[in-house]
């Protein structure tokens, strides 16, 4: 099978589709989509996702998946990428859903706002800041713990969580506070041959 | 098993585990935690849940699970509320993140804030009205294609966002002006066996 993926390169949401689908082998086709020049806002682009946002698939026989966390889990169903055990898997879940509530809004926005809407670090909403460093806190406790965030093994946590983190510091944030966030983003890069 | 639910009964979040514990016959025991108290930011509370938050449910052997979502996704594994079509399973992945991103942020948040913290509609701030409006928006249009949000039969998407959208005329919602969404309430509560 091969899909197409509709995403904006800057978009770390699109990045964990990409991710995911070349740790897992699967061919897919990539059509770049402008956030900054309203392509995913376009009419034709909204008849495919009425939400409006990017990551989209498309599937070869014309259904879409919408939401990045949704679709690398329906594109990593039966890897190595979903951990067997179900406990293992809720903590998966976990992290999922702690990523788009506690950790995007604040650690992407900052960062969406200062490299592509020209913000300056002071002129960012302070509230902003405060969560998305209690979210890079958070995720260096944690990772006092493990080398990743479930088990011992790279799961969808961490792909989905490594899209934004890695990039933190272009919304402000001092990685170097979180000495085991950085390792780890070295690891989950690793792993997934990226740089 | 008997698992033990830590949930305040006025969150939409905590109300999420109860009904499909419920829904499934799985026996809880329910530890009321008042938010309002203060009582998930307890250093007791935060030994279980750094994240600080309601719902928590705590298994036989001790082991914690958080995020509300990956609750009831543990729960229903393998009951009827989790389509087994990897597709129809996708559309129900991709409610239960908007839900967190796109609607529980405003919907639920404008609820809090004139239900609990005593604000005025119209101090209200613009952009959580505005938002909220759009995500039960969205939900109308999407009711119109049938009668639960995914495919004929009743699923944790159901369960998820109907938590907050049954109690959003508490943020100054309007639901008349929704007429599939206030008619899916009604099914979905039904189905639930709550009023």
């Amino acid at each position: 099978m091969s899909i197409t993926v509709f995403g904006d390169s800057i978009s770390g949401n699109c990045l964990k589709v990409k991710w995911t689908a070349e740790r897992i082998g699967l061919p897919y086709r990539w059509v770049e989509t402008d956030i900054l020049k309203g392509e995913s806002r376009t009419p034709d682009f909204l008849a495919r996702n009425p939400a409006g946002q990017v990551p989209l698939i498309i599937l070869e026989d014309g259904r879409a998946i919408a939401q990045s966390n949704a679709i690398i889990l329906y594109l990593a169903e039966g890897s190595d990428l979903i951990p067997k055990d179900s406990y293992a898997r809720a903590k998966m879940f976990e992290w999922l859903f702690w990523e788009q509530y506690s950790h995007e809004p604040y650690v992407a926005v900052a960062r969406f706002q200062m490299a592509y809407m020209g913000k300056a670090a002071a002129d960012l909403d302070p509230k902003i800041v405060e969560r998305g460093k209690a979210a890079l806190a958070r995720l260096e406790r944690a990772l006092q713990d493990g080398p990743f965030l479930v088990g011992d093994d790279l799961t969808l946590a961490d792909i989905a969580l490594v899209a934004y983190t890695r990039v933190a510091h272009e919304g402000g944030f001092d990685l170097t506070d979180y000495p085991e966030v950085q390792a780890w983003i070295g690891r989950v890069e690793s792993a997934l041959g990226i740089v």
